[in-house]
């Protein structure tokens, strides 16, 4: 099945880490014979459009997509709206998007930056191929305070 | 009737405390031969749409959520995302999502987090059981400040 | 034509005050041979299912729906997505739906609370008469003020 | 084309300015032979469905909302219930409405507040007469600053 | 290809500089055969059916909205309905729009917000005609913080 998966990669001009080659590395690495298709727009906003015209026109089973996100309000409500679309085009498509964005102002300096960027993308790309190839998987672990970006919390134990 | 109803449970691997444990304890003591079904997901975006396979793909007759929820202002606002879409799954299957969220700044320690994300599932499990079963049951409690997450607090005194 | 009317009452368990009773109240006094169904639900979430099940299953004219809100920011937010998803559902059965909500922060003491919340219970409920019944009576009141929980502040005069 | 236009007028009990008085008058007087309906509901957020009413069931060739908006976060937070409905209302017929609001503090004083809503819904009670009828007339000034409620501000001087 | 383009352009008269005037220079200077259909509505309200309007029946291949954002909560939230609107349009009509918003408090002068302006013009109208006509040209500048308004930020380095 993972041999004739087609997965759809989204990202942006805005964003300052290309988070598309960790993607398609984990990507590789997991499902070496998937199809891989790849659409750059300048912003998140854009990015809605795009993962609708790779899961219809260009049949992706899946797709991630990569946003970048400033500091201020209004990139934070832009943020909303992006999102909010990208909820309707997988309802509408009935496949699953893994959203990831990173906020300029959730690092203090451009280095914590990065390695948040890259640390998000590859676990999502994780993410992704297992919610298409083996779904189920994902329930042992449940609740296990799994982390994008950042280390693992891990659970809270049972008071 | 109950014998044959069949529930849906979306959790993740987010969250920190693994809440369909009480979820499906609930679920199988009130209504023992119901059919659970499971899914867990990264977070709270990748919700809506396991929700909607679960209703319209597994045929589930009601499908109770369980959110994780950061502290910070980009937390809220995916919260809202993911409850809006939410919102959208019900008015296309006209069935009941009970959307059940722990908010990690709404506890000052893991303990007392682990606490209100305990109560919490578990009374929407149970409330999930009597709208799918015998929602009338509910009418009775109009009104009288029953809480989840917390003891409940009781209705006003009319002054 | 007020004879055949059939209203749906939405209302919670998270309610602190009984607000279905006000309105029942109101609907029987303007509306004696109004047909009067009533649903209740555990919060403000759950509200837009249930009135749409009344307006498109039970085929009521019209609904009011009754929600309370806490003080924090995730609850105005759930106010947010409640709220909308009820415009889906006015604009999709092209029935008047009348949603009240009491926030929990908007009076200092439990007594003024509950006055609020029957003032506005009672005040929208024969809104919702009005407006299925003889819906041209409103504006001879347009531009006048009126208040819903509060005393009306009427119009403004002219400079 | 103008004498046979049918224009929607919906505003609420709620405002503490009879804002359709002023509309009427500038329809009048722009176009005299238009055929002028109007519906008065409570409040903001139950001006939607008014106007898909007046564009559908009416059918009116365009509608102008007159909303009032008070001054808290929850206020704001209907404000954009209402408005985000409105759009989808304008998309779902494919028909113009003008969607006006008045908010509470955005004036200092009564009088001022009276001001402004006379002037918003005078100003754009013309730009919905132009939208209908000649829209091409609105290029001209594009980037003009022109403010409604407000005097214009005018275009920013190239540096 | 480029020769048969059509392209939509919405704009304001509530904006404070004549974004179109720097969007038609340069979709004339990469597209020189393309046609160019302009419509200027009041406010950013008023642009999502302006930009439904010219994707359906005029059929635009692709349309850029050019809005103008006072500095106030309302203000941001009348942002976040537009922006969520041309989703919608996007959405439904499977082509691209490319929102552009000015934000009257994101310069301290007035030559600084129109040096703004029409830098994010000019760059946007320039994506369009790219996504438009070579989409795949954007994928080289992914990830590497190109910045409309403003100078380009750069690619963070990898640490």
């Amino acid at each position: 099945m993972v041999n004739t998966l087609k997965v759809g990669v989204v990202d942006t001009t805005f964003s300052r880490v290309d988070m598309s080659k960790f993607v398609i590395e984990e990507i590789v690495r997991l499902a070496p014979k998937a199809k891989i298709v790849r659409k750059t727009v300048p912003g998140i906003k854009d990015i809605p459009l795009a993962a609708l015209q790779l899961l219809e026109d260009e049949n992706c089973d899946g797709v991630i997509t990569l946003g970048w996100v400033g500091p201020s309000l209004v990139d934070k409500l832009s943020y909303v709206v992006s999102s909010m679309a990208l909820q309707l085009v997988m309802l509408r498509t009935k496949k699953r998007i893994i959203d990831v964005t990173i906020h300029e102002d959730e690092a203090k300096t451009e280095e914590e930056l990065y390695r948040i960027a890259e640390d998000r993308a590859r676990k999502h790309a994780r993410n992704l191929i297992i919610l298409l190839t083996a779904p189920e998987e994902l329930t042992k672990f449940a609740g296990k305070g799994l982390r994008q970006g950042h280390p693992d919390v891990g659970p809270i134990s049972p008071p």
